[in-house]
């Protein structure tokens, strides 16, 4: 018997709605292999919690999460509380504190779905970016001058180490090389900006030239944009700073067929801290309550857990019971044009799963 | 007879071949209004330029300029010159010293093409990006530390400054007044980036407040990526740092049809200085030299000049000539899936517009 210890973590908005069924597939998959097991502790680490207690997580939140074996993350947000609070005082903490330094995000056309790409299909959207997680344009480092000036200036300091550069641009070659096409793209944008990423280009440009049998090919980050809706079909691995992966993979859940079906794992590869994994989309607090939230980013990222725990058959178990109910077309959320309920659609996903076995 | 200079900077790679058929377009409307003279001189200032005087441009190269009423650019890197040298000492100094602090690019599906966006007609694609151009990720203040070493590191600094953010959120504002749908998008990312965006989303709060009569939204920029695909049509006026409108719009030229046929206007509205109108796209080497480069971009760039000398009637002759170019269908260059050269597309729309009248 495999024990995995599950650190739950629903948030705000959606995020328990969607949870709520990615935890019944989690059930189901215990149920289909007979040999895991997923202890879930639950935590109400979230906006609500900030208003009561002033904090996102309590003060010896990372060392409780610590030693679980991963964590599944629902979505953080609310209207009550400043994004740049509850972001920073739950998402990155978690993200930096347990280096997970990777965050993969596979862009992928599900079958049985449409992009809106006019001319693309499944075979044409099918890739993985790798973005950085940790450092770069989100480092907390800067301030403001002359407050309440006509004078006044806020400096942002992007921070950019070889050892943070090395070790992602590696795991997304280590990633390639496991793959079809053997193709990484690195997204740059070292004609306008002009310290960080010429130095960003060199450490590709090194890791590179180690693996000789992997293509390696270097945009800036706006033609890259550009090519993400003409010729998608050419990225196989596409590694990306920490705000270039973001927006990089928010266009890739659009051209995928939309943000409420897109994954994403926040790994730490050396697996000496637990990685966690989430919805790319947002607490969305417009439709949040009314039981319509698409659950498949939720149950997608189940699934990118599963084979980050080296199940991969489950893993696989788990995106074909997604694809088999978007193939069959009966029951979608409204934002597949459909008038599924996000239980429903979690049920007819478990349904999928544990029959196909 | 209204007389205006013009410097031309054609460029590097496809630049000169694509300026050649943007000037045949300045003398038909010369022909055809009579009234008009452009007194065009050349600069050959580019990476050949800098190859043989180990510069991008004379030392007195702006000053020169200066005395312009409008710079005309084709495109400009090549293989032989890093980019951050070329783009440095020539396209970022022109619109720094001339306070270009708006580029405003027309996100705009023209007739007779299909956006490669499934369900978007022309009627959902046209809005504007006002980008702002002269600081914030483009900083050029940063540096590197222990060099050579494992613990290397580069800080690249976003300034942002209120003065800079607000005249361009103003201008985008005042041009939202005279639009349609009276509305101004800003893009921020204030959830992750927590020095510069929340200074940023700030003033754009206080603007907003001054103008009731326009609505306002503002978008992380990962979101506002993916809504440049999924709804373009909410969007009027969208408003947006150097960094992050620089790759909104070649996400919007990608939309909007494709990279050769995207415009753009460095502008200095106050007029003190010359503003300066180029394509959006670059100088695209893999196609240089071949004669098959599409010249729409620069055109179009040459009727947003006209637009800009106020010259409303002729800037919209030649966008008509375009779009009645592209309708007919029959000379279309290779990136429209044609094979009219570079010379037989500059010449149709040239013909279109002397017949137009
Ligand atoms: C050449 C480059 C620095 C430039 C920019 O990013 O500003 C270009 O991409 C553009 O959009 O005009
Ligand atoms: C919440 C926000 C800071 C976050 C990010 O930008 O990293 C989100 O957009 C994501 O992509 O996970």
């Amino acid at each position: 018997m495999q024990h995995y210890s599950v650190a739950v973590i629903p948030g705000d908005g959606i995020g328990p709605e969607v949870m709520q069924e990615g935890l019944k597939v989690l059930e189901a998959i215990e149920n289909i292999h007979g040999g895991l097991r997923f202890a879930c502790d639950q935590f109400d680490w979230n906006c609500n919690y900030y208003l009561r207690h002033g904090r996102m997580m309590p003060e010896n939140g990372l060392n409780i999460l610590k030693d679980y074996d991963v964590i599944l993350l629902g979505s953080i947000g609310a209207k009550e509380v400043p994004d740049h609070i509850s972001v920073w005082e739950l998402i990155l903490p978690i993200r930096r504190a347990f280096q997970q330094y990777v965050n993969l995000r596979p862009i992928k056309l599900l079958r049985g779905l449409e992009s809106p790409l006019r001319n693309k299909g499944y075979e044409d959207l099918d890739f993985v970016v790798v973005r950085e997680n940790t450092e770069g344009e989100y480092s907390n480092m800067g301030g403001r001058l002359h407050e309440g000036t006509p004078y006044e200036l806020a400096v942002q300091n992007n921070v950019f180490t070889r050892h943070g550069i090395e070790r992602v641009v590696k795991y997304a070659y280590s990633l390639a090389k496991r793959r079809r096409k053997k193709r990484v793209t690195a997204a740059t944008k070292s004609n306008g900006i002009n310290h960080s990423m010429p130095f960003w280009d060199e450490i590709v440009k090194e890791i590179a030239t180690e693996h000789p049998e992997i293509e390696t090919n270097v945009y800036h980050i706006d033609a890259l944009s550009a090519y993400f809706i003409t010729k998608p079909e050419e990225f196989d691995v596409v590694v990306a700073s920490n705000l270039f992966g973001d927006i990089l993979t928010d266009l890739g859940a659009a051209i995928g067929g939309g943000l409420g079906l897109a994954p994403s794992g926040n790994i730490n590869p050396e697996r000496i801290y637990p990685s966690m994994f989430e919805p790319i989309h947002g607490s969305a607090p417009d439709i949040a309550g009314k039981g319509i939230a698409n659950p498949i980013a939720q149950i997608w990222s189940i699934s990118l857990m599963l084979e980050h725990l080296q199940q991969m058959e489950m893993s696989q178990l788990i995106l074909q019971g997604i694809e088999e109910v978007l193939c069959e077309g009966k029951v979608r959320t409204a934002d597949l044009g459909g008038n599924a309920s996000t239980i429903e659609m979690g049920e007819e996903i478990t349904k999928r799963i544990l029959r196909e076995h």
